[in-house]
């Protein structure tokens, strides 16, 4: 490592906030992304403080040294893996909850605050903070925006983007801007909130954001829907759609998810029917929806059961655990692709018989509500013959998404393991002006390289 | 007019799309806004396809003519008003809804299809473009893209942006692009759909739009809240947040606002009391909704009166129609300034002030679940004399919301009009990585220029 390098960061930072120790640029080299480029960071630095950040990327910038910013690292695409030469820089201990105002319905927050923490802060208050990413136990709110993350609730709450008021932002040259407003509506100039949220870390970093809270709701009523076939499980949600009611919380769980789930918690889901659809609804109005989901779900077959709220909270929990599944071992590849709610039907099957062709395993778990799937591909145990029928598999299911009108991301984004599909989905004009954009931000082209958007061709 | 120009015009549109007449010019020339730089265009050219619009830009930029597109001109802010040497390019030809799919809950529109009757032939499937600026009987979605409208719906709906999930964008070069993605979720790549949301046609030209539906409520409750001083009635808002009740709308009018109302329109509202929370709320649980409100709004001295679905529309139909007053007449100013809702008792207190002190009439209407203020300074006739008091305490209304930590523009858009005021609001630095995107672009500068950001100063 640069000695000059490290003692400019050494005029601002204490030396415990800066580590070359082979655990730690070990523990911070991944997120828990697939790794198609395994690097070590040359140091990993904590900051505390905007002024810290503000230190470390004019450091950065004085050494063109790359910067991989991070929160908790719970990222899927590899987003915040390092790359070449990089340093790490970690949000983590930027956890202050600046301010709650619960008649603004607001919060300020730092960057490393974790979302369940902000969460339960505001509870007390009647409210909430929407976006819910299966990680919200332990992700921070700046990875949330970074990635512009999803979650459960996203149907009828929305993404972080629409949960996301206002930002600051340390740029390329360790200046410091705000975007955005403190008020619910704004239209002043153009949407540079926006164009943040989601950006991955390449165009500037995020240390504060304002963001609009809902409100918590009172009244939750959970139902469980077994069916005899996914099928029949996907056009329940178009039925739903029909009958135009909005659950919180619409999840679908195929047959072989049903007995990944039961096998790891001891659960009976798979006795109970072939694929379930998990379903919440919320707020003063969730009785009457619930009674007009159970009557539209069981006309098409569904076997509806209401369950009791310690129960509900079990099978949100239970979901909510599954997100590992996707991408956790070498003998299963998964995606995150959304199609048109229309097209859950024909996708799903789809999904089936490539799964059969290809000989692979399949399971497929679903924000259903957005047409956001999460199909995971597996072999019983790493086979190094059958890992290209893995991929294969995989590129053919992103090919048909796109195909059904779909995209190749619904939340989890592009970090660097997407970057090669993403042409397919969007024209190399659209690339080119991505770029340009990234190029006005960061000409040096030092902030996380290599993620979010291709390299020109 | 440059002869050659027109001529290159007139390889792809017939005579009809192109006039110079002294009437259309005139007609052309402005928006609903204040007019402070009268131009008149060189011409108004009527597209009325994708391939048209591009033949126009590209015509425009090989003469360097500068581009004002338009809708129905509803905007207030003066961002379609002519500038010196330009083009109006007016979409309202352009007015076909090319797709509704009920089940995906989008439709697909040009540009210049009113917002009226997207919401019209959606309403046969139970859905609705929450979107509703108090013109959208008259004003198109390409407009209403152009300045992110906002309505009396977004408390609980959103704004246009939160309805917009793909857009077609012919570029300055006169290529098109698509951004965004059909399904509601997607996070591949920037933001750009939200990008050009709201840029006031200065980046590109939107012809094309995918926008996601919400369901159209079945059962819709309205309250008449009458109180015995603004404050109150603002005080109301607050306490219907508390309660963390959300209605889909929450007007507030003022004394003066209500006794302009009753002139016009002849009813009696201003009798009932001195100021009005005029609420409704939507879906299954509006009359749960609707008892929590009267229950809360009694006990801090509001006049509850349940207003049958007849009544309730001549109500909503009042408010709407009295947009006309922020800016119609030489004798008045008005912004739409937003506040964090906390302050909406401060601001209008201090509204009121200002009005005595600088000898002016003040009106105040606002969308008071976002802290959305309509406010209105008027002398009773045009006097000269009178102009700089009205200027006068129309700056102090801007710096005072600012003040409060609000914004200057909360849904009309910067246009021409507010571009004296965005320095306030943001720093110049900010100001600056607007005009590099601008730059990018639009290298020439002739997508409507002197819009939306200040010129370097």
């Amino acid at each position: 490592m640069n000695t000059e390098f490290v003692a400019l960061l050494l005029q601002d930072l204490r030396e415990d906030q800066i580590s070359v120790a082979d655990a730690d640029l070990t523990t911070f080299a991944i997120d828990q992304g697939p790794v198609t480029d395994y690097q070590l960071p040359l140091a990993v630095v904590w900051a505390e403080s905007v002024a810290n950040v503000q230190s470390v990327m004019r450091a950065a910038a004085a050494f063109g040294v790359p910067l991989v910013t991070r929160g908790a690292g719970t990222g899927v695409s590899g987003g915040a893996h390092a790359t070449a030469g990089c340093v790490v820089l970690n949000l983590t201990r930027m956890n202050q909850i600046l301010e709650i105002n619960p008649a603004d319905e607001i919060a300020r927050v730092e960057p490393g605050v974790i979302n369940g923490d902000l969460n339960a802060a505001v509870a007390d208050h009647g409210l909430m903070f929407a976006p819910d990413p299966a990680s919200f136990k332990i992700s921070t709110i700046g990875g949330n925006i970074a990635t512009n993350a999803g979650g459960l609730r996203c149907a009828k709450y929305g993404v972080t983007r629409d949960a996301v008021l206002a930002l600051d932002v340390v740029l390329a040259d360790g200046s410091l801007i705000h975007t955005g407003h403190r008020t619910f509506k704004g239209v002043a100039g153009y949407d540079l909130t926006s164009l943040f949220v989601g950006s991955e870390g390449t165009l500037g970093i995020v240390v504060g954001a304002t963001v609009r809270l809902k409100y918590l709701p009172t009244i939750v009523r959970t139902l469980a829907v077994f069916f005899p076939s996914v099928q029949q499980a996907a056009a329940g949600v178009l039925a739903l759609g029909a009958a135009r009611v909005q659950p919180c919380i619409l999840e679908l769980l195929d047959g072989p998810s049903l007995r990944e789930l039961d096998r790891r918690n001891g659960s009976n889901l798979a006795s109970r029917g072939t694929a379930l659809l998990l379903i919440q609804f919320d707020g003063l109005a969730a009785v009457a929806e619930e009674e007009v989901a159970a009557v539209e779900l069981e006309k098409i077959g569904g076997t509806v059961s209401r369950e009791d709220p310690q129960e509900a909270q079990r099978l949100v929990e239970l979901r909510r655990n599954n997100r590992g599944l996707d991408v956790d071992a070498e003998n299963r590849v998964g995606e995150d692709v959304a199609v048109p709610r229309s097209q859950l039907v024909h996708y799903i099957t789809a999904l089936e018989e490539m799964a059969v062709r290809h000989g692979v395993d399949l399971q497929v778990i679903a924000h259903a509500g957005d047409g956001n799937l999460h199909p995971t591909f597996s072999v019983p145990s790493f086979e190094p013959g059958r890992i290209a029928a893995l991929n294969a598999a995989l590129d053919e299911s992103i090919d048909k998404a796109l195909e059904l009108g779909g995209t190749i991301t619904g939340e989890h984004g592009i970090g660097q393991y997407k970057l090669r599909w993403l042409g397919l989905e969007q024209s190399e004009q659209v690339l080119g002006i991505q770029r340009n954009i990234k190029a006005l931000f960061d000409p040096a082209g030092i902030l996380n390289p290599g993620k979010a958007i291709p390299a020109r061709p």
